[in-house]
């Protein structure tokens, strides 16, 4: 039986973490030591080597199924290859929150032999980011109930108040809340509800902010409730974004850690990839690309949601852009996309694979024409791979002007990466520019229009009376310049999680509309989006224990 | 006008935390850094210096008034004063929740030039302990709604779940709730509330375990709920406290930092002084008894709460004893215990004093004769302290036997305490012998009698329906041996907050009891003890602000 994800990482040896900084010569003296190899970086790294300014991979994905796609373990598999040849690397990556650690998903840093270390600090708490984001969501939550309380001054409608509570961990009974009960001194009674922490706004504010001063006003900005006159109410009216960003002043600094071949890794957020943009913080990404030749980073989800919101939202506000793309697949979950059941995946499937396939051309599409980017297709390598099977994918993969490259980074680490490393290397000489799939000046239904046609392969949207309703409100409320953040299911192109493959002539339902104005997008929902997760029967926090030295097991 | 303590602080220079270690030979291979002035200790430091074996001081104080007595500012003044007349010495101190820096009370560390350092960190998250502690606590109450949800195999009644949410922020929004409403996939509609992080039994936990191990074992023992059939549930009965006790690994380390003169500091654990014990961990204080060889420490609220449950709940637990107490009294606090108002402080009023004075004299009785220690009393000077008042106060002093010695450490940081210390280093040749105020043998009324009557100087209880029944139970399920934990006013010697001075002939109330049995005592409920505070009309946080480089302002 192969090891565990949880011993490779624990049978690792760790450089210091000053060794790891000094690779992409980032002075001791910038960072803030979490214990012998964790750091945080200290915001003047943003200003160091004006000149230098690295090359930036974009790690996506097939739609993703059960069957699973590897983009974490292969992005930190690439990162390990490029070190390995030679370039000067560093990886880009969020960081997880408590909750799918203790439901389903167990630890989440790669796996095998392409894995973030030390991974059981990682998973548990880290530098303490997401617990900042908590108490931030939670203070001023805890400031509009307490104005109502006191005389409710900003004539706060408590049925209206947008602003939710927060919390990291998967926990359904508080989905759904009355609070305020009991007794005149516990409040107003009212409902409301508690999000995971790394669904609230603050996450995706401080993963756009490039400073304290940006991010206070962008959190001054944030939408928390509606008068009863219906006149929006901001952070800014409660006076709480002083404390806010003062709650969260450390948790704005970037981590640094280590993959298990010591390439440097900056962890640092990790916003929804549906009701917010789904990848790590700008300030980590314009780090890394300050100190490293080749940053690998990557987004949510597949390339239809991940990869547009990384381009139309991220990189569209910090002005930076991909020099290459990786897409990743797995024979696997195309077949899985061609309707095999994962029981089945074991046995060669021609019939299936060539009905999933599909979704990846779509993918490499959007990639090539929609944003005008270099791409290569990672295809990431499992024992039941047949040869024919494989064949008829590089093959289709060709066809598009694309390249394939087989990547076994989970057994092999950097070594299974070199192939692909090489590749991407090659791609990033095209220069070429990057193109956004839609303008910020058109309304908000063309920009939605656009993204369902041009990147999802859709015909149209119908929108929902409600929706048209929000539209137009935002609209005369000025927010209508803002990006679009689609929450949409990840598991299709479209918004039905059962179209599987590459489904045509469908219509997206528009339900409604939100804004996160500190954020500085507006959310498209096109479905129940849950904000809140549940655990399993099982949850994998039954089986995590810690023996008297602190050593973690049953993190996977 | 004089500077602000933020100010203060922010002007001190730090020494690097290894030279902060190395002033109690403990090597930095022992240090986790986090940034350079805060590290965690690793558990190996309890093992060090196995002969060495400092004296323990206990700082405390008559009942607390609006006026204040400067309990934390005066230890920490001792233990710079100890430090200067060149006693190796250390401090063991509470870290404080953010609940109270964004309401009333501001940051807490001391004040003056009698402070610990860096106090913005130690107010905002500090390492983070107590967030790590909210996320246990809350992913036990995730485990134990998700196990009703999935079929409530162990049968518990939701109307008698005793664990609630946690939150560290002042929330009374969410004191009290209905949860798991609106639909089926939502869990289980149940009442239910969150208290303050600090208040969880977790908290409670952390402080009195030694090691991983203990502190797993306590949390199994935590009772979490009651099934259909009166059965109580355990958090072992989840299968709960491998994982909490894993999301605890590094909350269990003490931290260590300094004082503004560079005395080490260990801050580690706060836990509520009503329906807790109210002391730092039993661990830092250990850690620093095993390198210093004076270490000062306090314990919550008035003696009558934090000395009685320091010694009857902390010591008897861990096995060690103060060699000293400093009873802590200023003449404005005594003056109110005579009837003052707060308004009124500044001018002279020997009748008021000698009304207020009988406060004073019971704690020193309790410390004399109940507990049979050696007391000083600290008289924290104050700029409108007259001479006669200073005579008055300390002839009555005189009159008991012990000696009462002028503070003036917010003033003069550790020059102002050194015949403090002169005083404390000669009580601690004393070695005497440590009294209970029970045995663990008494029944849980006698135990609750005894307290009343020696501590408290009152006639005796009167109990509830409710609260004998409990007893019953409680003592049918074998936690009649426990120490008992008193939630009472702090502000009374008796349970009527507004009875002030020294009450005679009073009862006191017995309202409910509950048993928090993995920490292991029995908390006895005399009156409506707040779990969860609010914020006031204008809460401390809207005057919270951080600039661009992460300068913090408005901490008070």
């Amino acid at each position: 039986m192969s090891k565990k994800d949880i011993e490779i990482a624990q049978a690792a040896q760790m450089l210091p973490i000053e060794e790891i900084a000094g690779k992409l010569s980032l002075d001791a003296e910038k960072l803030d030591h979490y214990g012998k190899y964790k750091a945080k970086v200290d915001f003047s790294a943003l200003h160091n080597n004006e000149n230098n300014n690295g090359k930036l991979v974009l790690m996506t994905a097939i739609n993703p199924t059960p069957a699973g796609e590897g983009k974490t373990t292969t992005s930190v598999g690439l990162g390990d290859a490029l070190q390995k040849i030679g370039k000067k690397t560093s990886l880009a990556l969020r960081e997880p929150s408590l909750g799918p650690v203790f439901g389903v998903k167990g630890g989440a840093a790669g796996g095998g032999y392409a894995q973030v270390i030390p991974m059981e600090d990682l998973n548990l708490h880290f530098t303490g980011d997401i617990h900042a984001i908590g108490a931030a969501n939670n203070l001023v939550a805890a400031m509009i109930d307490n104005h109502i309380y006191h005389g409710n001054e900003l004539n706060i409608d408590p049925r209206r108040i947008t602003w939710r509570r927060a919390m990291d961990m998967n926990d359904r009974q508080l989905r759904s809340i009355v609070s305020g009960i009991g007794a005149r001194s516990n409040g107003m009674p009212r409902e409301g509800g508690f999000d995971i922490t790394v669904a609230s706004e603050i996450m995706a504010v401080l993963c756009l902010s490039h400073s304290l001063d940006e991010m206070k006003e962008r959190l001054s900005q944030c939408l928390i409730a509606y008068t009863f006159n219906n006149a929006p109410v901001k952070m800014g009216d409660l006076n709480a974004q002083g404390a806010a960003t003062a709650v969260l002043k450390d948790a704005l600094k970037p981590n640094l850690v280590q993959t298990l071949e010591h390439t440097p890794v900056f962890i640092h957020g990790g916003p929804f990839a549906n009701i917010a943009h789904g990848c790590n913080s700008l300030l980590a990404t314009k780090m890394a690309l300050k100190h490293a030749d080749y940053v690998v980073t990557e987004a949510g989800f597949g390339a239809d949601l991940g990869a547009e919101k990384f381009i139309d939202i991220k990189c569209r506000l910090g002005d930076v852009q991909p020099d290459a793309v990786v897409i990743v697949a797995t024979l696997r979950a195309l077949k899985m996309h061609g309707g095999v059941k994962k029981t089945d995946l074991e046995e060669e499937n021609i019939d299936a694979l060539k009905a999933g396939l599909p979704n990846l051309l779509k993918h490499i599409e959007n990639i090539q024409t929609t944003f005008n980017l270099p791409a290569v297709v990672a295809i990431n390598a499992f024992p039941a791979d047949t040869q024919k099977e494989l064949d008829i994918l590089k093959e289709a993969i060709q066809a598009t002007g694309s390249k394939s490259v087989q990547s076994n980074v989970w057994a092999n680490g950097g070594k299974g990466g070199v192939e692909l490393a090489e590749e991407v290397v090659k791609l990033c000489e095209q220069n070429t520019e990057m193109a956004f799939a839609y303008e910020l000046t058109d309304s908000i239904e063309t920009k939605v229009d656009k993204i369902v046609q041009s990147v999802y392969g859709g015909e149209g949207t119908e929108w929902s009376v409600t929706a048209r309703r929000t539209a137009r409100r935002l609209t005369k409320l000025g927010y209508d310049n803002l990006p679009i953040c689609m929450a949409k299911t990840q598991y299709s192109l479209s918004d039905d999680a059962k179209a599987l493959g590459r489904p045509k002539d469908f219509i997206v339902n528009v339900r409604d509309l939100s804004v996160s104005a500190g954020a500085g997008f507006i959310v498209v929902l096109t479905g129940n989006i849950m904000r809140m997760p549940g655990l399993p029967k099982t949850p994998s926090a039954e089986g995590v224990d810690v023996d008297n030295h602190g050593k973690i097991t049953g993190l996977f």
